[in-house]
């Protein structure tokens, strides 16, 4: 958008969101397992399992479609789709 | 804890625990800032600022002192405490 001056005018809000990416249930988790196997050499016996994923916050310009941009970009650029799913958390 | 006839017995129950392990706000995010740039050169723009973390997920033996256990996890292996900050979430 840009006022009669031509400035771009920022009347968007901005959304934060969560996103979680981690591998699929089945495929080999290898950081995972080496995490839970150094946990229980170095002190720490009862942890049954360990998943290793990734995280990120992305803030975003809120333009009323900001969920299918979040689909988007998670499906394009974040997240291997054959190995991984996502979850996200807009807020 | 053990059976009668010495067997071990698996009493306690699991718990699944979420980790986000982050960046403090200030450290300077180089993934977070090349993911942000690469959103806006291959079609997202409006993308203002992206954080990169690590996220696990964990299960471990209810001993009643779950949290602190996670605490001691998090400070030791999975976070470092003079760059990165962490949160946690026990379903």
């Amino acid at each position: 958008m840009r006022s009669e001056q031509g400035e771009r005018v920022r009347t968007m809000q901005v959304r934060t969101v969560r996103i979680v990416v981690s591998l699929k249930p089945g495929v080999l988790d290898a950081p995972g397992q080496a995490i839970r196997q150094g946990l229980d050499a170095l002190g720490h016996p009862g942890v049954q399992h360990v998943r290793a994923g990734k995280y990120f916050e992305v803030e975003l310009d809120d333009d009323g479609r900001v969920e299918e941009r979040v689909r988007e970009i998670c499906e394009g650029f974040l997240a291997n789709t054959l190995i991984e799913d996502y979850r996200y958390e807009i807020l």
